[in-house]
């Protein structure tokens, strides 16, 4: 079975957001065996929504709509889908139903009978949505099926949780195809490497079993193994081949872990399984490391807190770090992060105190430390410690590439704890 | 002339990644004056890509491709693109040399001649890739254009500011038409209401002048319009005309930007402006409202830095908040944010300090005090006060509103400082 994406938006073709509905769908069809098979976005305009359809009806036995399906003026993917089947739209019992109900959730009152979402073409069946105000839209078309969902994220997310599912589950029972994707998440190579100097096998002989992709992301390379079998005992005998491909690879000393968690779901869980206290000292992070790691529930656990010390008034402030420090060796400086992890570790009584200096950029470099330094220091078991490194990127990748050192070296060190 | 983006890779259809070069090529274009007309994923096999540059090419003067590029074996732009334009592809001295030089750039050495970089499809040019070491390509194709960058977001934005800009002005001397959009950001009010009780003929009235967009987004909604003119006299009339349509609209009271900055943006420029430093006592948002400030290069002149005070032991600890107002009202309470922001505006000595905290769930709330209920402190100009506010959403979109909520608080209290 071929689904198809079309996104209707002019935010997206202006640039003005990022599509996040292609993630969604992909993932959420990956949880059903099933994939995506194309995306395509137009703009909010009756014609172009049309050549769309057109495009992906041709293709697809599944179209799935995302946007156009909101009160203001320029959404136009009703009636324009309307007028693509032939069909007309008029006043439905059903529709204002939903409408009510989804507006009743929030304890709005409902606009009354005339307002657009109590208008369904024909043939149309009107979908609650659980996180919005919008109805979804489902209907059948010459033996093909279309679906339609609003351009928000969440609420797109929750017609397909709320309908898609049961939809996908009673027109089409589960192929008897097995599937399964390892992910390997390495660090500290770089993609070509891996597949050249360190193991210029690896792929081949990988692709023996299944197929292989390879991802660089700012954090590392992801390399990915979709396994198929027709039953049980075969994806199992071929999954284990794959293990044992990579645990006798030389990548194996990069691999941090087979599966696809974050690197702060990945800390969450290890620091709460060790019962770990741990905190930051950020400057050129910003806070980001504490964001990432606060984005996981159940982090509170362990995760005590940060301190962001922007202004060296902070670090000498809250931290302790010694106005000479700063003033011989600059904010830049194995000896000012080593004195920002102890001072942490006084101020918050972790186990694990993480310090982070550096420079993102784009002014305050030098000859001596160019934009892209950064120092680690790491306060743990009683002893205090410090590296520099350097990255490559803008500001925002460079925060994003330090708030990764830091939190690699944060789980290195969880993994020295029993 | 209609400019098509084909997107290639499996990762994007697989829910991996979110694709953003859409927006960056729609942020490049509209820079220039121009529109981009349509988006389509494919994923990384030779017939389907053929299938999208039959597509675009039918539709577009320009198609612009992005993946693909790289080194490893699922990297298939290259030859698809050739076998579906009929070319052979071939060793290329020019090819070898522009990537020896993205190599140089690096410092890392180049593989040699063998290496894929250096071979090249008949009557392409391989382009210079300023932040990475694919090269991108370039070629004509009976009238038409075809430009190929990388997929990792970084490089396919320099391919575009290196070369596809001076293409474009070489082939495409800009249009007569002038064009300019109009971006107004409301804040506190919702899509519906904004065209419906507080505006109903808003709309309307500022269709009159450009086409018109809504955007509402977890900070708020934009309204967008979109003047066309012929010459600039004509423009400046029909812009003044807009800002008087806002002006006198009730919606002038939720308006907070005309432009496009972030609320973050808008902040570490009205702060430096006015010489007032601040920081963050940051609980549920963990970070988050100083990671987004420290995204904007300059915040260092008046941005201090924050506490962290996830556990309650970080906000006796560094903030001094009492125990028995932790143990009395909570730590989700207006004395408790009070006792925060008073806190750290003595720990910090910033003119402004905010106070947050609240339950991002999805655990922790109670009938009386539900996920999602969250409160403000604000310590400025010897006087402390606070607030409680309540959001719907999940974990991360509440982090996202509660900072939001931050960010406005602070902005109002900027607002009031001469």
């Amino acid at each position: 079975m071929k689904i198809g994406l079309l996104i209707i938006g002019n935010e997206i073709l202006d640039g003005k957001i990022n599509d996040a509905n292609t993630k969604q769908l992909s993932i959420f069809l990956n949880s059903l065996n099933l994939e995506l098979f194309t995306t395509l976005t137009v703009r909010d305009e009756q014609q172009l929504i049309h050549l769309g359809l057109d495009s992906l009806f041709s293709q697809c036995d599944v179209v799935v709509t995302s946007g156009g399906l909101g009160p203001t003026k320029d959404d136009v993917t009703k009636e324009s889908i309307a007028s693509f089947l032939g069909r007309k739209v008029f006043f439905s019992n059903s529709s204002f139903e939903v409408a009510q109900k989804n507006y009743l959730r929030f304890n709005r009152p409902f606009p009354g009978q005339d307002h657009g979402y109590c208008f369904l073409p024909e043939g149309f069946t009107a979908l609650e949505n659980s996180t919005g105000f919008a109805p979804g839209l489902f209907t059948e078309n010459s033996g093909k099926f279309l679906l339609c969902g609003p351009g928000v994220p969440k609420e797109f997310k929750s017609l397909l949780e709320d309908h898609f599912v049961n939809f996908i589950k009673n027109k089409f029972p589960p192929s008897s195809e097995l599937i399964e994707s390892i992910t390997v998440r390495t660090k500290k190579v770089p993609e070509e490497k891996i597949f050249g100097e360190v193991d210029n096998t690896l792929w081949d002989k990988l692709a023996q079993f299944g197929s292989v992709s390879s991802l660089p992301t700012t954090m590392g390379v992801d390399i990915g193994v979709k396994i198929k079998a027709s039953e049980k005992n075969e994806l199992e005998e071929k999954k284990k081949k794959v293990l044992t491909i990579f645990s006798s690879s030389p990548i194996a000393q990069h691999i941090w872990q087979i599966g696809t968690l974050s690197i702060e779901e990945y800390i969450v869980k290890m620091a709460n399984l060790k019962n770990k206290t741990y905190g930051f000292a950020e400057s050129c992070t910003g806070g980001l490391c504490s964001h990432r790691i606060t984005n996981i529930s159940g982090c509170s656990q362990t995760f005590y807190g940060s301190v962001i010390c922007y202004d060296e008034s902070v670090k000498e402030g809250i931290l302790g770090v010694n106005k000479s420090t700063l003033k011989n060796f600059g904010a830049v400086s194995l000896k000012t992060a080593e004195e920002m992890s102890l001072g942490l570790s006084k101020a918050l009584n972790v186990d694990i105190a993480i310090a982070i200096t550096g420079l993102a950029g784009p002014g305050g470099g030098s000859e001596e430390k160019p934009v892209g330094t950064f120092c680690l220091g790491i306060t743990s078991m009683g002893k205090t410690s410090s590296q520099i490194l350097q990255m490559h990127g803008d500001r925002e990748q460079l925060k994003l590439r330090f708030s990764q050192g830091a939190l690699f070296l944060l789980l290195e060190e969880l993994e020295r704890y029993s």
